[in-house]
C-alpha cells in the first residue's frame, strides 16, 4: 500500500527502506533535503513539503507515518497534518511520544474524523534487517487497515522457537507486533519496555563493574583476580540464564576493547525511562530497580552533586573530617 | 574419559547423562539410592559409598565432580575425598560454593597435591539439552586435563552468531566455558552471574507490575487500559531490545496463565545474590540495582516488617494518623 | 488582625486556636457544624457558609486561610472564594497542594487582583504548642501584610541555639517561617521537606529492623542478641549523631510497646513524597533514598506484587524451583 | 577512679579531658609524644609505653580504654595488653571495631580472665562539651564496675524532655549510655547507628539537591525559583518534622556558604555503613535506603564507573548513540 513517511533520520530512513523492500510505495518528507533525495534514488517519492506529500498520497484513506523526536516537533507536525488530512485518514506516530500526549492528540483529531495511531517502535539501527518490534495503540479499524504496513516492518516469526502454550492466540504477537489497546496504549507499553531496558542494562553494568573491581590494583594482591571481561561476556551468551540481546551487544563492545576506552561514561536518558518511574508512582507500584537505573544515568552526568558536598559538610560538622579530593581509593574508609 | 559424580539431584543427574551421551564413563554416588540406581540403568557405574566410588575410578589422575548444595554438605564431602584421593587427583566443585571457601579448600588440598577446581555451572533443568555454561577456576593443568569433560557439558557454538571482533581469541568462551582464573575465580564469576540474573529478573518484574497496574480497577476508568501481558511478553521476544532467555521463560509462564495464580509471590534467594552485594561493598562499587533486586526478595517473604510498623508509629506520633489495614488501595494517600 | 479560616480539622482547628491566643480575630467555616461550634465557644466567629464568612470579614484587605485536603476540595474552595472576594484580598492555601496547582491558581486569581499565597505548614498535632514551621510562596506585599499571622503561628526562636554564622540575615527563618519565593515556592519547599521526612523515617525503620533482626529466633543461638530497642532509641536521643524529633517520636512509641503490636505495618503516603520524586526526575537529580522510602510504603500496602509472582514463575522456568509459602524464613536460601 | 587511655587523637584526647573534669585519674599513652605531653600538662599521667602505662595503674582491677582506628592497630594493641594485664582487669574498646572482632577478642581474653568491653562511642568533636552517647557490650560485672566512667562521659539527662512512658526503666539510657548485651552488642548497636546516620544524611543531601536543582539555569526561566537553601535549612530547625542535630550541622554549613564551595563532594565512608548493609543481608532484612546511602558515597569517589561506560557501549550498539562528554545538561534526554 501507499504511505507517507515524515522524518528520515536513522529510524525513519530505514523504516522506509524496509517498507519499500516489501513492495509498499512511500512518499517521504524531511526538512533536510539530503535524506529525502537519497531515498528518492532508492525508489521513494520525495516531497518538498508536508502539503506536497499529502497531495502525492492517492490511496484513500491516506496514511502518514511520523518518525520524529518526541516533543515539540512531533506535536507541531501532527497539528499541521491535522489541517491537511481529511476524514478517515490516519496519522501514525512511530516515535517515542508520551502516551498522555497521544490520548490528547487522538481526541482532538477525532473531532475531524482523522484517526491517530500511536506505535512504539523498537529495533534501533538493527531494525532494517531484524525487523521492528511494534506496540500499537488506537482504533481497531485503523490498526487493521494498516496491517500490511506493520506486518512488513515486523520481524516475523523467523527461527525463534514458539512459546509453549501460545496455542491459537493472536498471531501478531508472534510475528512482532501487537495492538495493545486504545490511543496511548502503544506508547505506554513501549515506555515500560524502555524502562525495563534501563533496568536490564544497569544490572549488567553493575555486574561487570564488580567483575572489573576484582582486578583492581587497590586490592591486596592475594585478593585480586585477572578476570577477562570479554571472555566472560562471551561465555554468558551460551547456555547461561543471563543471555540476552543486550548481552550480545555488550559482548561485541567488550570484544572490541575490554577497557571500553572510547566511551566517556556519560550516559543520556530518553523521556521513557523517566515516564516509567512516574507511571509507577502514579500507580503506587514499587520500582526500586527501574528508578535506580534511571538515577545512575543522572549521576553519570554530574561531576559532583550538591548533595555530596552537603554530606562532606555535615561530616566536617560532627567529626572534623576533611575529605580527600585526589585519587580514587575504592576501599577507602574513615572513622566516624 | 572416566569421572566420578557425587550428588545426583536435578543438576548432577543430568550432568551425568550429558557426559555419558558424549561417551564419558561415569561412576556415580548419592546418599539416596534411587537416583544412583536410575543412572546405573542408563549405563553409569553406581557406587555405594564415596570410598567405593574412588576405588572404581581406574584412570589416573582420578577426577570427581561434586554437584551438591553449597555449604556444610559440600564442605564435608570435600574433606572426605581429601582423605580418599591422592596426588594429582582432581576434585571439581560444580555447585554454588562461596568463592572464598574455594580458595581455602584449594590451599588445604594442595598440601596433599590434590587439585581442586571450582566450576560455576549455569543451565538449570534445561542444561541437559542446551548444554551448561561453565565458569572455571583453578590450576591450568587440571583445567586443561578436564577439557573433554567441559567440552562435552558445554553448549558448543551452536547456531548462536559469532560476536563480531572475537577473532582468534580463546574459543572455549564461544563454546560455553571459560577458565576464569585461579581457585575461586570460577565461582566468583558465577556469583556475579547470579547477581546480574536477580537484577534482570527484577527489572522485568517491576515492568510487568507497572503494565498490570495500568489495568487496575483502582484507576479511574478513563485512565485504565486492558493490557494483555501475555501478548506483550510474546511481542518483546521479537526484534525488541529487551529480548532474553529470561523473557522467553516469562512469556511461557504468562502464556499459561496471565494471572500467574499458581505462584504465591514468595521468592527465595540463594547465597550468590547476597555474596554479590557483599563483594560490591568490599570493592566499593555502587550496586543499587543488584541490591534492590535482592531486597525485593527479602521483602517478598515478610508479611510486614518491624520497620513498617515503626513508620506507622512515627506517623501516629506527629500527625495522629491511624493507618488502614484492610484492603489494598494502591492510589491511597493521606495528608501529612 | 482579622482572618477567615476554612477547614477546621486537626490542623485548621489548632491553627485557629493558636491565632486567637495571639489576639487575632478568626471567622471560621467548615461544612461540619461541630468543629465550628466548638471554636465559636472558644471565641471565634462561626460562619454558616463561605459567603457568610466573607461578609463577616470587615478588615480590608480580607484574608482567608484554607486548611483543607489537597486536591479537589481545595480547588473548588479556591474557585468559590475567587467569586466572593475582591481586589487586594488574600487567599492563603495552608494545606499540602501541589506547587504547580498554586502557580495556576495564582495566575487565575491575579486577573481579578486577588492575591494567592501558598503556605506549606509543618507541625502536625504538636503545632498548637510548639508552633508551626511555615514555608511561604507568593507576592511580597501579601506575605508582608500577613506577617502578624505567620509570626503568631510560628514557634519563634525559643531556646533553640542560634546557628553560628547566621549573622543579621532574615530573622524570620530563625523564628520558624520563610518567604521562599513566588507562587508555588512555599509548597515546593514543603514538598521537599516531606520527601526528606520519608527518607529520614525509612532510615530509622531499616535500622531498627536490623537491630530487631539480630534478636530473631531464626538466627543460631550464638549469633543472636537480645537488644532492647526501647532503650536503644532512648539512648540515641542523647549526644548521638542520629538524634532528631522523629527519633523522639519513635522512642516514645517504643517505650509504650517495644513490639509496636498495635500498628499493622500498612503505611500510607501523601502526595508530597510522590511529587518530590517526580521533581527529582524532572530536574535530573538522583534520588535513590527518597524514592526507596516512597516505594517501601507502596510495598507495605500489598500482600504480594504481581512482579514477585513473575519472579517465582521465572525461577520455576529455569530451575524447577517451587517456592514455599508458609512460614517466613529470613535466612532461607536456595540453589540456583 | 583510675583508668588508662590509649590513643590520644581527637576522640581519645577529649575523652580523657572529660574524664579528668569529672575527677577521674587518667594514665595516657600514644605513640605520638605531643598529645600525651599536652594531656600531662592538663593533669594526666603520661606513659612512654603500654607497659609503663599498665605499671602506673595502681587500682585493681585495672581498666584501659582504647580509642584507636578500627582494624590492625586496635587488634595489635589488644593483643599486647592481653600480655600485660591480669585476671579481672578490663580492656574497653571505645573505637569503631567490627562486632564480630569483639566477640573473638573477648573469648580469647576470657581464657586469661581478662574482661573485654566493647563500647560504641558517638559524639564526635562535640562530645567533650555535649557528652558522648555510648552503646556498651560485655560482661555485666565489668560494665557495672566501669559505671563511674560511663556516667562521666555520658551527656546526662540535661534539658532534653523525658520520653513519655519511660517510667522507671533503666535510667542509664536517659543519661546517654546503655549496656546493650554481651560482647559485640555495643559495637553492633553503634554500627547500626552509623548505618542510620548515613541514611539520614543522604535524605537531606537528596532533598537539598532537589531544592537547588529548582534554581538551575538549565530550567526554563518560568519554571525556576531562587530558593535560599540557607534559610530553608534554618527554618526547618524550628517546629518542623525534619529537625535534627544533623540538620543543625547542615544549617551551620549552609549559613557559612550556601554554595558549599570548599567541599569537593568526595565523600568517605567508614566500615560501619558497610557492615550495616552486610548485617541486613545476613539477616534477610530489606535495606534499600541504607544501601543507597552507602553506594552514593562509593559513587562520589569515582569519576566514571566502568559500568557507565558499558551502558554507553550498549546504547551505541543498539541505537548508534554517541554520548556527549562535555557540559552537564541535567535535563538532557535522547531518543531510544
Amino acid at each position: 500500500m501507499q504511505i507517507g513517511v515524515v522524518g528520515l533520520g536513522r529510524m525513519g530512513g530505514n523504516i522506509t527502506r524496509r517498507l519499500m523492500r516489501a513492495g509498499h510505495r512511500c512518499v517521504v518528507f524531511d526538512t533536510n533535503a539530503k535524506p529525502r533525495e537519497a531515498l528518492a534514488r532508492e525508489g521513494a517519492t520525495a516531497a518538498g513539503s508536508l502539503a506536497e506529500m499529502v497531495r502525492a498520497l492517492k490511496e484513500k484513506p491516506r496514511a502518514v507515518w511520523l518518525m520524529l523526536p518526541a516533543g515539540r516537533i512531533t506535536e507541531e507536525t501532527v497539528a499541521l497534518l491535522g489541517g491537511l488530512l481529511g476524514p478517515d485518514d490516519i496519522i501514525i506516530d512511530g516515535g517515542n511520544s508520551f502516551y498522555k500526549d497521544d490520548i490528547r492528540r487522538a481526541e482532538k483529531l477525532a473531532s475531524k474524523h482523522i484517526r491517530y495511531v500511536d506505535c512504539g517502535t523498537s529495533g534501533g539501527i538493527w531494525g532494517i534487517e531484524r525487523g521492528y518490534c511494534m506496540m500499537i495503540g488506537g482504533p481497531k479499524e485503523a490498526v487493521d487497515h494498516l496491517d500490511p504496513i506493520f506486518s512488513a516492518l515486523a520481524p516475523g516469526q523467523g527461527d525463534i522457537p514458539r512459546t509453549p502454550g501460545r496455542g491459537a492466540r493472536d498471531s501478531r504477537a508472534e510475528r512482532g507486533y501487537i495492538h495493545a489497546g486504545p490511543s496511548g496504549a502503544g506508547h505506554f507499553v513501549k515506555m515500560v519496555h524502555n524502562g525495563i531496558e534501563y533496568g536490564l542494562m544497569q544490572a549488567y553494568a553493575e555486574g561487570f563493574d564488580i567483575l572489573r573491581g576484582k582486578n583492581s590494583p587497590d586490592l591486596p594482591e592475594d585478593e585480586r583476580f585477572e578476570l577477562n571481561v570479554s571472555d566472560i561476556a562471551e561465555v554468558w551468551r551460551r547456555g547461561s540464564v543471563v543471555s540476552s540481546w543486550l548481552l550480545d551487544l555488550g559482548a561485541a563492545a567488550l570484544a572490541k576493547d575490554p577497557q571500553l576506552a572510547e566511551f566517556s561514561g556519560y550516559v543520556q536518558d530518553s523521556g521513557e525511562g523517566r515516564w516509567t518511574v512516574d507511571a509507577a508512582i502514579e500507580e503506587g507500584v514499587p520500582a526500586n530497580v527501574l528508578s535506580a537505573a534511571l538515577f545512575a544515568r543522572f549521576r553519570s552526568r554530574e561531576k559532583h552533586t550538591f548533595g555530596e558536598k552537603l554530606l562532606s559538610a555535615m561530616r566536617f560538622g560532627f567529626g572534623g573530617h576533611v575529605e580527600g579530593t585526589e585519587s580514587v581509593d575504592r576501599k577507602s574508609s574513615a572513622a566516624e
